[in-house]
């Protein structure tokens, strides 16, 4: 993780939390793998604050069976990356388990999350995320920033509705039981993110959190605030009309999702991100062996999730901290440096 | 427009014929402006070839009338850039019709992406997009690739299917004639793509077409394939089977939308993207005077389109193009020489 | 030009301004082609301040004459770009005059040079380069600041030595007699840099001025401070040892020309850059024939200037104020918007 | 190390024998420091070949000992970052033997030089770097790359020349007996580099190499070719003339140094680097405290290098190494795949 401001206090504990957060333990939506997921900081940080030199952290992957890969190591399992992954690299990736393309690359993703988070709270900017659909059951939009941040972490689902995060928990384990999995939509906000921020034309900011949330495997779609929505509303509707509360310009409504020109606009930063199922089910699929280019079956062994939401929380969360930081910090918002080190 | 492999056959003729498609003349979908939109090309090209130097080309603003904006000036237009970018800006914008956010610069988008589109013929890949959707109205998924190539530009909304054009049509004057505005979404495919192009984990083919799309005004979300739906799936369903056609693999269905881990599948790339209605309206709306932080009204006066999807079909088209074009560079599969002069 | 922060107040006067300075008029030092070299500027300024958006800026090509470079269309001018970027460009780059690769391109630096000059100028740092070395004669190192300031642009050769500069612009004219060209040497020098400027590792500040240095045409060899000669130098002669003074923490001596780890030090930034002669020369010199690759002879006609230097003065001063800048925005040393406008 | 193509066959051990090279054991010349740089690959290949995705490697810092740091925290060591980088990072930096500044950051280009080697070997690219000048003692540049290959790490002080390789020792150890230490100049060459190589204007290969060479520590100048002394040269001789050798175009004279234009012109690459001597000397030095601004005095303790060319000359040759593999890339002169895996 590189360009992190220098003066940062952080701490292993600080990011672990963070990862421990992705794995809704004793529950069976998620993969009975035991993965420990302990992060150890190898550079960047000195007597607890951040140097300004790139921060190194380690997740050992201890848990590793490949048994499981070995067997359909040239029949491509449908919905994953092999095949592609394969024409692009001449059969040289690492086939095990989808390698860079592994869910287990995510563990990055929330690492450097959490400096961001850390970062953004010392500027007052909290991002939250929560599932709001899950194989069809949908939470209704009338869930409060209190809930979220209250309920979601408190079930398996991480759902905030903890209603409907029963019926999400059961699709999903109904779907597991059938050998079968689910998707759903999640939502990140962003509260109290300063009106102006990002780089027009080419570095907006909403271009820059969907290049991002794309880059998170599994995501088919990324919408702000009414999103697809808005392409059937009129414009007298569809446009957030400018109000003075309490001395301060905001929007009496957020179709915007608190980005208009590429720019935030004071409001809340809503995106919603769409999942598709785990594509490791263990139903038999068509596939082909690549090396004869003949028509073949396989059945994907190994231990995964019926349903990557649960764990595309934290995710979501952590990836839009990092894109907000980066350019809170092109934004000159956020500091190269948190004080000084004799007044700290 | 930098990075164009030299020797390309190109003229100024062939990239006004892509800029007179954004323009559906002689209706009443689009603004009664009169902008000739005409090319000139300043430098890269020599003898009818690109010469491999960065192409400058200009399109002059002939048409401009800015008094529509001074009465406005200090009262940002709902649903538009003016407030955001006066705080990231501190005021010094360009205030006159939006500047760098106003539509007016797709004319560079699609500038260059006559010239990516070139490129990519040269190299058998088409990319193609039509309207689907335009104040409510939907066009229906049967549409044939040769109905899209024949239909899309024959009609006044971009729809390839007539019949769902005309109540297009009718949908955008209504809203119109009521001083509001409508949007839409338009789909982009592009064919012949080969597999495994795309830079994973952090320039994933996605994940860089989501960005540049978002960089075009008004779209608010962004989808491949089965998008959102595929939330709604099940594994079994969304998992796109491989099989072998005519000695190739293909997959049986494409609900990945062409892209897999970040990296092209060789089956046709489909995205969706949700256009929002066009913020200028002629409705009264609620908005503050930015020096006296009052509430106030607005009457936004001006010459606008009553729907942008018309116009961002070719739009599309072209930031399809251009990312594709940067992705084949980057892959190898387009050479930057295309042959040498001497054999020309 | 992107990336200027909005509310700077500059005019084409200003930047015409330093364009002139490029052209010694009235003496033989350079060519006797009348390039008036007027500025005009497309975007990016309203109402006499950047606006925050890119700022397009064209000098026409007014005066051209290809005639003197079809006749070797085909054979390379030894000491030029002809060979290399045919092979780069397979034929079909511009072979008149250079293209890209001509001195003329030096004007874009100039000219961004001018606003980047402009910006600095608000922070208090100071720009300033002249000639040290032309075709053999040296300036003594003991030229005082306040000289530099004041003869540089009083003389055609750009040195501020005044007695020095009457000797190389004899040897300059006595080359150009023999229809051959002289090379030299200008010191670049920026003061009052704040230290601790620069993104190592891999962005350090003298990197980056280095990298850009080396992009202009005929430049052969860069050195910050001692440069060279430090490394015939002792470590105990060559450390600049910290002192106190007025309460300042300076250094007694500046071997390192003011950047230390990448890093600028507070002290006066003095870099040195080495420029071949003018590869444009009339005497008759052994070339190839591309076509038919067989040796042949090339007199290059055309009007050159027998010495770069005189030109190079300001393009140098231009190339380290871009630099500067850039890093400084980095930095958060000059802010992303230069006041609010209603405060002009 | 990204962006490595996929199936280059590369081993641990060959990485090591690069590291190796970096330590002329068994001499008083460097440190007596005990540094294994034992280097270990974490990712990025699979049964020998690299996947194409990032190549992490990592070389445990095992022998370490801060105390000799610690009592000159807050006194900056003349010639070196530690004031700078205070600066930069507000006293939050590493103080212990330079952090990111020290040598031992340059084993990661060691480390990436090595792949880069092994890549540029496939395409039989050679690059070579040797000991010119230390400390005032110059080879004369009679020597034959045949010398350089053979003879450069058969000696302590990694020059060619045997006779004057001993001359310099001597240098070396009379610096280290009086408490002080020596600089030198590098040469590196790059053969069989291919003609056309670059992207000028602003990424031309000579510019990109002087940037990577300026990230070294200690370099305080950069040259190609004739390089200072071309300035002192007639364009008539200091332009290399065309002529035919077997068929192929080459250069009657080599003083552009194998670049021109930012292109490379398929003679060989050379480039010189001066080395200033090493900061860290045993003799007091004059220097202030930071926390009260006042003068006072250093003993620089530690294990240091008199001289730092010797550790040098495989650091230069790794770093031309790496920018010339990035740019063989960018212009498909190495392909992102080496050949199919299944035909390896």
């Amino acid at each position: 993780m590189d360009g992190c401001p220098a003066g940062l206090s952080i701490s292993e504990k600080e990011i672990q939390a963070d990862l421990d957060r992705r794995i809704p333990r004793g529950t069976g939506v998620v993969s009975s793998r035991i993965e420990p997921d302990k992060v150890e900081i190898l550079s960047g940080l000195l007597e607890g604050h951040t140097t300004g030199a790139p921060i190194c952290m380690i997740v050992w992957n201890k848990d590793v069976d490949d048994t499981a890969y070995l067997d359909n190591r040239y029949k491509p399992r449908p919905g994953h990356a092999n095949f592609t992954s394969s024409q692009r690299y001449g059969g040289y990736q690492d086939y095990r388990g989808g390698g860079i393309f592994s869910g287990r690359s995510t563990v990055s993703f929330v690492s450097a999350g959490a400096v961001a988070r850390s970062l953004l709270r010392r500027s007052g900017i909290e991002v939250l995320a929560h599932a709001i659909e899950i194989g069809g059951v949908r939470s209704d939009s009338t869930t409060s920033l209190d809930e979220i941040r209250r309920f979601t972490y408190e079930n398996a689902v991480r759902c905030a509705n903890l209603s409907v995060a029963g019926r999400m928990e059961t699709v999903i384990l109904e779907a597991a039981a059938q050998g079968d999995s689910v998707g759903g939509v999640v939502e990140g906000i962003a509260l109290s993110v300063p009106s102006g921020v990002g780089e027009p034309l080419y570095d907006s900011l909403d271009a820059d959190l969907a290049k991002l949330l794309f880059d998170i495997p599994a995501v088919k779609g990324v919408e702000f605030g009414a999103g697809f929505e808005s392409a059937r509303m009129k414009g007298s509707s569809s446009n957030d009309e400018y109000v003075v509360r309490s001395g301060e310009i905001e929007t009496s409504t957020n179709n915007a999702g608190g980005v208009a020109g590429g720019l935030s606009t004071g409001q809340p930063l809503r995106v919603r991100v769409a999942f598709k199922p785990t594509p490791s089910i263990a139903k038999l699929q068509k596939t082909v062996d690549l090396r004869v280019i003949k028509e073949d079956y396989i059945e994907v062994k190994g231990r995964h999730d019926p349903c990557v939401v649960p764990k595309a929380v934290p995710i979501v969360e952590a990836v839009i901290s990092i894109v907000l930081v980066d350019h809170l910090i092109r934004a000159g918002k956020i500091p190269k440096v948190l004080g000084r080190k004799d007044n700290d």
